[in-house]
């Protein structure tokens, strides 16, 4: 592999924009910020300042017609994405997509049908957790076999706390959607049904979400999964998971800092959010996908993934409301993806 | 308290009966095994042996003609339970009676109604785990509300393996009756409703059972309650119990035994049996037993308890066929067991 | 074994006297308390009245004289061992007595060359810590030898806080004396030599103690010992031992309670004094000094084991004012301690 | 901070060096590797091919003549680094100098020297430890006074195994040294005196090595540290470290993978070389050193650091051989190191 400069352009100069342009600027290798794309040109000026000399364009249609990068970090509001993502795929420029993909299955499937019909992955989705070294290492012992088959998967998916304004449909297509690629990633297979039940509810949380939920969550193979989701949970922030094999029980996900003595107590500390708890899981995606542009072989999580779990969200929102094990509707996998 | 010399007899020499008489013999304060029943008289005589100078009788019938006992363990097999429960009640002798109570929600109730017909509380069911430190431990915590109300609970309970004749009727009768105890006496609540999933299976497991399955609990307040039983799960013997609150989560059941640093891993080892796992439980509850006894306070599970479980016991083998959350039927609760 | 009822006199009514009253009627297979001496008889008499019908002394005299023990739990302050000691080898009544044996290696050798005298073992010290389930563990994997032989030993030995009056002699006297059995315990080998060192020490400890100190031990054959003594810690009680082998390293001592996950941290809790940390210990204690009076085989720490170290503990107090490696001055030991 | 492109030699090509090639090619922002230096031509140009279209030369003065670098990374042989060192530091290039300095205090002193009179800090040494993330959270705790001063440090650090050619001096000079390093850098003070101890010695080690041995280290202000070092302990390479403060204890070190259930055990894997247990910290160190180069702020160990170290390594030697507390020799430590 030979050292290479890619010049990429990050869309959206928000403060997931801004992140993944200090991101590229300081600690990825092989890319250069050669733009930044907002609507907003004082923040797209603020952003390009932290990675100079970056152009700034206020569209992608602008961007494109300039040939200012050889690749897009997408990073705008989520009902932005299926105009942006079909412009670039027309243009054969690779870009990495924040999630979701789209809002929903049918804009999703859109996207897909488009990079179908150009016929190559251009696009990745932001499903980062693929890239914590915790899943990965996880991925690896279910691959290899090491303990037998995978027979079921426990989560624990826990925020310290949520805004007002979220609500029950969020737990599942802002929360729950990371298992559900979680569940896929793991097992390599689609999911078939959900099922969402509530009951004992916390006096702490926010008005909207009855908190916490249990998920239970079935592969096309038969494999279960539960998720418990709980976003008030006032301790920190912890995505736990447990692997059941058939011989041997995998657990990631715990603390991996300091083990503190102290005030009678003996423990570690708990990550307050996912920027310190996936930090380096942002980082691993964006370089790693910077590796897969230059080699031209793509690496993480692709459109098909994006629309599948979109897919599987819808199912969940509708599990959440009858309380009743929900089918998963799908579109037949194309081959792209294979 | 003075110091008393409780005289009990042990019905039943098998297994169960021989370690109840050497527990009592050995390690337990303020009793001594005056007699073994048993309807083999060799095997009572051995059991009795390892307690000199204790009388053997071979029916409980003559156990009470010689007023030979004070208290008696009830060690047994199941199905000879109700009978000596019934005799034992009416002579008005206390007894610590090995789980299940009976083998079914009918004849438990019967037994019930003999003691609330007697008009005192005589029987203690064996639900040892109720003894277990860790679990008094987190009873506690959920009493004294240091973290807020309990939410949720997650529960594995993992068998190194068990014999070939081992049924899946056995796994909701035999092992998970353990949890549906534990998460009523948690909850201090009957359990309104019990679903039971199965997936991917073990290709390591017994002919007769489907394993490991999910079974999900829910009390009659709505507290939802997990549990993965596998019993044949070859990793060693395992009783997990997460419990979710609505400001913390409190775990129980890892190893406590020494950290072993060797052959390239850091770790504990894990108890292989019940009978390591839970040692100490045991233990206390016979020594609680004796002492209630002596002071005339009940403190451990009722025949209610027993009869409460063995009614969700029921309808979780009704669930395990169809698949579908499936309601408790259950009694009026006596006054008794307020 | 035959079920027995062994006689205990109790002598020294205080907090500890007390303590083992109840452990006897309440804990204890096999023993009754048919005796408390003290000098205060009103103390004697509360103490009695936890384990009725116990008769009360006001001396050990009167107390052989009467006839009234089988064995003694000897509870009084430690200048008052030999006395009492000497009596009771005389009268070839068994003895558990509190540490230290006596105050001095030689007051403590006298007990020895009149235990030697009589031909037989009588006394077990306590050190309660040989009693400890860790301990035990990592005893029997030392002895097994299945990390090849060990090596080096870490302690860390924290008291939450001590009393004003504590003096840096009493840090050898009453707390390091611990390891200085341990050491022995561990190896079965007697000590050679110690070092004490000092250096920053803690602005939050007591006026007569520096806080924290190193201690170096070793062995005949040179095994290496470290022991961090700090007696002002703040953060609770807590002892811990790694073991160094071969191939292979054991650590004991970690909490064993449940997991809390709250606050912000993941943890247990520590024990604030050795009344919760070894409460286990202190019960397996004299119940295997009642099974060994019975049996006639003696299980425990030996008067010779408390000479002993108070011949370690001469030395300590000597490295501690010279800073320098310290040799250890022992008498030759019995054959009746082989 | 603008994007910035660093030119960067590597000088020595061996495993260390290829793997800094790499290293800067693929996983380090802001730079580009610019040339390979080493005295075999073919194993320059491999390396070089990691990273085209990357420049060889056979010396450091063709590399200097030429105009090649803005910055280096020195990986040859130690015995190599005074003669480049002193060129770099004449030509005012900035150079990230592999462990050791040099061989010995004295020619160590002779690169401050030079630094010294070229009046800026041009030196950063390798000391990685410094950029793994539990050595920074541990200083950062120090720093902050969090649990109060620090007082007492304990650390074991452990290889699987050393290879026969292994020497007693080795231990001091390849192992123990990142202990007397890391004691600097935790306590922000120069190293007064070390004792070495050894005792009971492995079977299963290597000729050249008595194994493992005690280290003692105190600082100017009196803080204690002890080292187990252990080059032959089987079971992996494990570096721990135990910070005991006024009010609490903090532990850094220990796994932070999956913890795997299996085989009868729960626990972790463990590194087995240093390579996998401080891969990160290798990766922040250069990035860490490019980022400095760029913005002219030195932030790693300077060369005072690697001659201190030198100094303390050679009272090491000399208290492995007398078993005495040595004091250490140092010279005045210029202000340009303030």
């Amino acid at each position: 592999m030979s050292t290479q400069n890619l010049h990429v352009a990050v869309v959206g100069a928000g403060l997931m924009g801004a992140d993944h342009v200090q991101r590229l600027a300081r600690r990825t290798a092989g890319a250069t910020v050669s733009a930044v794309v907002d609507i907003d040109q004082e923040r797209a000026q603020a952003a390009a300042d932290m990675a100079s000399p970056a152009r700034t364009f206020s569209s992608v249609e602008d961007l494109i017609k300039a040939g200012a990068a050889e690749a897009v970090v997408l990073a705008t509001p989520g009902f932005l994405h299926e105009e942006a993502l079909l412009q670039l795929i027309d243009a054969g420029i690779p870009v990495m997509c924040e999630k979701p993909l789209t809002p929903g299955p049918e804009s999703s499937l859109r996207v897909v049908e488009a990079e179908v019909a150009a016929g190559q992955r251009l696009v990745q989705v932001g499903f980062m957790r693929r890239f914590d070294a915790g899943y990965r290492q996880l991925k690896n012992i279910i691959d290899a076999g090491t303990y037998g088959e995978l027979l079921m998967l426990h989560h624990q998916h826990r925020n310290a706390s949520v805004p007002e304004t979220f609500t029950n449909e969020m737990v599942i297509h802002d929360s729950v959607v990371h298992e559900f690629d979680a569940v896929r990633f793991f097992s390599g297979e689609e999911i078939s049904n959900v099922a969402v039940r509530t009951g004992r509810h916390t006096s702490k949380g926010t008005e909207l979400v009855r908190d916490p939920q249990l998920v239970t969550i079935q592969t096309s193979s038969g494999l279960l999964a539960t998720v418990e989701i709980f976003v008030n949970a006032k301790l920190g922030y912890q995505v736990l998971t447990q692997a059941v094999f058939e011989e041997g029980v995998v657990k990631i996900g715990e603390s991996a800092g300091p083990t503190v003595i102290a005030e009678s107590r003996t423990g570690s500390a708990i990550d307050q959010t996912y920027h310190t708890r996936f930090v380096e899981a942002y980082d691993e995606e964006i370089q790693q996908w910077v590796n897969s542009v230059a080699t031209g072989v793509p690496v993480g999580p692709s459109a098909w993934d994006g629309y599948a779990t979109a897919a599987v969200c819808g199912a969940g929102v509708s599990a959440q409301q009858s309380g009743e094990i929900t089918s998963v509707d799908m579109a037949h996998k194309p081959a792209l993806y294979a």
